[in-house]
């Protein structure tokens, strides 16, 4: 059945930021021409991680991939999420999650926030 | 004596989070000759965000952009900053702040995540 990829977002109060989530789920199923991406927010925002999970499961689907959409290796992509990834593994036998690196350092980050200040000079 | 780029982060009780930050502004720093640039932490690192302030303020430089590196415009970036610069600029008669946008969605960020799954595939 192949692999799932699973984006852990943070979630927001304000919708708009579930929009962006959505968006780069968008836009990985159409470059990777697949329907085996979902998204997964830790709080506020639907679906939660463990529903993404159950959905891949239950479409048969043992083995994700999860790529935590956050900046930095904080505490919730050490530990929060890696906590909630044991739960789901206790839940279904043969589940295999490899999780990514969070976005770290990147150029790619400080040019886009320089076109961000251009914006507003 | 020209502008200031402050450079906001969240900040983490994890150092290495930090580190990114730092990185981000000596980039800045070097692509754009200048010295005026300075990281303003929310929480758990420092400096926080009134302490760059000042430090502009005292080097004489009152007209200062932000730029929030967060990828998402959620409650922090909408309201809890534009809440410390308001109490700021009633210390600091004359200073300017212009806020840029957050990252938000860009295909950049999608490229960066990509990778970050081939990583552990």
């Amino acid at each position: 059945m192949g692999k799932g990829l699973l984006i852990i977002a943070h979630g927001s109060r304000v919708e708009e930021t579930k929009d962006v989530v959505t968006k780069v789920v968008e836009k990985i199923k159409n470059l990777k021409n697949t329907k085996n991406v979902k998204a997964g927010f830790m709080e506020f925002n639907e679906p939660d991680i463990s529903t993404s999970i159950r959905e891949f499961v239950e479409e048969g689907i043992y083995d994700i991939i999860a790529v935590p959409m956050f900046l930095f290796e904080g505490n919730h992509v050490l530990h929060d999420i890696p906590e909630v990834f044991g739960k789901e593994k206790e839940k279904y036998p043969g589940l295999k999650i490899k999780f990514a690196k969070s976005i770290g350092y990147d150029d790619r980050i400080v040019d886009i926030m320089l076109e961000r200040a251009k914006e507003v000079e």
